[in-house]
């Protein structure tokens, strides 16, 4: 147990938008909801997950929708209790924590401003270690964890309760009602006892996020040179060095599709790499060979600061760092692979851990 | 109170397809699963209003979508159930009765399946007095009377519960996940207590539906030309009669546009007759002058039967009678305009009542 303040916000946000890998949403807004929550409310309690009691009811909260829209509409700051009263009542349950359910992007964020409103501690725990684009795509789902009942409230004070048959079902119901409401919902959903986050969550994820911004960050004070530093702090596999030669981009249903060319700098002077996106980046090729593939996180950051870069930021001439980080052990199950996996996405390939794709460039 | 069998089905289904006004769907495929509930658990019981007490707990039940894909995907028997154990635990009441809440088109129907198989009693009794597209277009509306808590729930076993600001923000979410659903819900929404039932609803509108059937089945029993002993029991306006020259239709959103263009025959010979509509019909006019709009009921029959012609039932060369009927008094009032007339879907024009508009054609 300890407490998370504004300070400890920073580096949590920043490592956050590693964890992003391209996508989950820019973590600054919600780092100033967070921030506001916090000056107002005070520090929040952050509970190592075997600090949890297994019976604890627990409820993970999140936003769901297009991160963008959050610079346009603000959360109104009530949504959080209107969701934890929903689910209350509805289980006729107390709520004993929240946890994030999404720690890569946005998500990582609102958790924090919900806790400090709510004055509920928090569970350093997720359900993904990344972002990932739906609702079904949570270790949970692969331990049989439902979704539903899951609450869901806009800014306006319309909610909804669903219940349904598959966590696919819930994404398919909730994404329809968030369109319709205005892009951006807030949603409390995959509520379970603290045994079960004990034995799918992602444990540790919020420290981890806390460590990865830390590492970009101080990457120019360590031992060796700043690249080196930072890969070595981060456990990260370069994938890649260049310059973004072209970038095409196609919105198809409520997703993000893109890919972007580079053009090889330093070692990689004369080669050519791409990196293909939906929302989050999928599939990373150098030469036209793969080097990594979803569930593993591929990361674009600057190739000076180490700043992670989003997909929205990409743009032409940008000197940009790919890396590979490994996912979360789960992810690479085979029910994982069947969630989360490059055929899922309609990459016809195989998963092969990224160590195994990025032989020996492993710092 | 009275028992409604198989027989008595057939003229109301009849008499719905009149108040349908060209929308609602065709009650066909919703009589045959009320024949069918009928017949597994007996008759149902209906209630004349004024026997409901009025602290009774009643609970409106309707499909919500389009009533065309019934014929696809057929009503799985349980949903009825599903949805009444909704409501009962969210309000923690049990539910004391039934009623329809659209008596025109497939939902005059399907509230009696439902009433046979959970052994509920049917209000005499709807929102309407007829068909209409959207589901804030209801006479308790402007009782203000809010469509949620709402129920929903579809076949395949997902469900929702809504709770929203405003009726038109009922219709919005739940229209998405209908959509979503596959395109037809069954709902349970504007729960009241039997005093608001008798304050704002149509009272004995299936009594009505019966008559009208009857009026159409019996049209040529009578003492005058059939066509005359039809408009004296249905107390229609002759508003045209023509051959259907030409028919336009259009899908926009959820709703199908159209208009259809007749060539006077009999009395109207020479003459050009246009009737538009969204779902239902909404404006007839006659030589460029318009005789009857929304919120009255604009029904076509076939010229020699009186049966209904649905606006998907239009085709070139369809004989047909063009009658106006009453909608009910409160649909009359600025809020019920408002919510329900001609403006409201896009027509530059006041209303005006079509038994003003229609001078001296009243048989």
């Amino acid at each position: 147990m300890r407490k998370i303040g504004i300070r400890e916000l920073e580096d949590i946000a920043l490592g956050a938008s590693l964890l992003g890998s391209g996508g989950g949403g820019d973590p600054y807004i919600g780092k100033l909801i967070a921030v506001g929550a916090i000056k107002d409310r005070g520090e929040v309690t952050l509970l190592d997950p075997d600090e949890v009691k297994d019976d604890a009811f627990i409820a993970p909260i999140a936003c769901m929708g297009a991160p963008t829209v959050l610079s346009e509409k603000a959360i109104g700051g009530n949504e959080y209790a209107v969701l934890t009263d929903m689910i209350s009542r509805y289980y006729n349950k107390k709520i004993d924590a929240l946890m994030p359910m999404e720690a890569g992007g946005v998500n990582s964020m609102l958790p924090f401003a919900a806790a400090a409103r709510l004055g509920l501690p928090l569970i350093d725990v997720d359900g993904m270690g990344r972002a990932f684009p739906e609702l079904q795509m949570v270790t949970f789902t692969i331990g049989g964890v439902s979704a539903t009942p899951m609450a869901l409230t806009d800014e306006k004070g319309n909610s909804a309760i669903f219940k349904t048959i598959t966590n696919k079902w819930t994404e398919e119901l909730a994404r329809a009602v968030t369109m319709t409401c205005g892009g951006m919902v807030s949603v409390i959903l995959y509520c379970m006892d603290g045994k079960t986050v004990k034995n799918f969550g992602v444990k540790g994820i919020v420290t981890r996020s806390e460590k990865l911004g830390k590492s970009i960050r101080e990457a120019k004070y360590g031992p060796l040179s700043p690249e080196e530093n930072f890969l070595a702090a981060c456990e990260g596999y370069k994938i890649f060095r260049g310059k973004i030669t072209d970038i095409k981009r196609e919105v198809r249903g409520a997703f993000n599709f893109g890919k972007a060319v580079f053009e090889g700098t330093g070692e990689f002077k004369g080669a050519r790499g791409y990196v293909e996106f939906q929302n989050e980046n999928l599939v990373a090729s150098v030469e036209g060979e793969i080097r990594a593939t979803t569930p593993d996180l591929i990361c674009l950051v600057d190739a000076e600061t180490f700043i992670p870069l989003p997909t929205d930021a990409l743009k032409y001439g940008k000197r940009v760092l790919v890396i590979g980080l490994k996912c979360y052990d789960l992810w690479r199950s085979p029910e994982g692979i069947e969630l989360v996996g490059p055929r899922y996405f309609g990459y016809d390939t195989d998963y092969i851990p990224v160590e195994q794709r990025v032989k020996g460039d492993h710092v």
